[in-house]
């Protein structure tokens, strides 16, 4: 598609696949990217490092990271002292709400991302949320993003005044996770650097076994190509 | 009106008088209150004290302080260094987004909010938020209260499994300040426990001049009592 005129806009970034393939995607459409990540819990440390790797890699304008600390209300694996599943098949990972879901994330991460937006002037917020590989989480669909989208116009300044409209971008929510990897290796993303796993080692090797490495693993599979992540122990690619 | 069920309803508290009204009157409705400060930007550590104390007078079951710095973004003058306007007269305070308004806080705030009511399983969220006195800040607005109800809703575990409705109190959208403080008078609310100041000094003393000020001094002076807080200097009352 052609490229846009440069505006800035403020891109949700983990340091994942997702996440980074959803930057990847902002730069083509011609965006100024501003990287916000927001560092919750504590199993993500290394998710920190990762991501400012890929930042760096990637010629983003800012990158900020904003420390919230979820813990403190508790109620999901990422963030309590709850174990993450391990091994569970791929009906599992479609169905239901998995322990992985951290109450209102992503309208906390859009809340926030919507402050900063609302600071540097910028009209678009990116987000790289998935419908069909998480459809388990109530804020990846997209009835909720059209519901951020009114709220962020009638939450802020620039919306009032009728000056902008705010624009929530989510160009992976219809995407598999094979057409996420093969749109992000087309644009250049460098997924040895990106880390998915719910449960990396200390020294930033993925599982192999969450959902998280379980759902990425597959779609490298499909896509055809070996996964260029560090992983604990040998893994099955099906390649 | 009549007293509910015990159910439980999370609380935004920052110490000043409008949530410390807003506490009362939910423990008056028969909710079990969960008091939630969000510690940012550096103008409000005396706050923090202040809300302590008041959350212990009213016996809250439980009083959560989040850090979060919005200081990362700037953009108000409560978080960033833009001087705290003095002396404004009330037209001025009725008149246009004051640069005190921080980018999407009720959004922000709303949304921690949400986090822990669905941890806690309370469907009710209050906020102290006043559509006369802050005419100017967008997310004072019903319609922005109304739109995040929705969105919570669609955000969150037990909106989707329609387990629950989420519903967002505003006691205080069309109340005076001299509305609030007869209210929380008559409920028992100390009021020479709150802070209300947007620039206090270190040792917990009002400026007597800020647009806080000149609304709650105007409050209590329509209200025909002394305001019990400690100010800097001596404060005309008009009493």
């Amino acid at each position: 598609m052609p490229a846009q005129s440069n505006r800035g806009a403020v891109v949700l970034f983990s340091g994942g696949v997702d996440s980074s393939t959803t930057l990847a995607i902002a730069i083509a459409k011609g965006f100024t990217p501003y990287a916000l990540t927001i560092r919750y819990g504590q199993r993500h440390m290394v998710e920190l490092d990762a991501a400012r790797k890929i930042a760096r890699a990637m010629d983003v304008v800012e990158h900020k990271i904003i420390a919230l600390d979820l813990r403190a209300f508790g109620g999901s694996a990422l963030t309590a002292d709850i174990a993450v599943p391990k091994h569970r098949n791929e009906a599992a990972i479609g169905g239901g709400i998995p322990v992985t879901y951290v109450p209102a994330r992503n309208t906390i991460f859009l809340a926030l991302a919507l402050a900063w937006a609302e600071v540097i002037d910028a009209d678009d917020l990116f987000i790289g949320v998935n419908a069909l590989d998480y459809s388990g989480y109530p804020d990846c669909r997209p009835e909720f993003i059209t519901a951020f989208e009114r709220l962020a116009n009638l939450a802020t300044k620039a919306g009032v005044e009728g000056r902008r409209r705010f624009a929530v971008h989510t160009p992976l929510i219809r995407m598999s996770k094979k057409e996420i990897l093969r749109t992000g290796t087309d644009l250049g993303v460098d997924y040895g650097l990106t880390i998915s796993c719910y449960d990396p080692s200390d020294d930033g090797k993925a599982c192999g076994s969450c959902d998280a490495c379980t759902l990425r693993l597959q779609g490298f599979a499909q896509l055809g190509i070996p996964d260029p992540a560090p992983y604990r122990a040998a893994v099955e690619t099906g390649l």
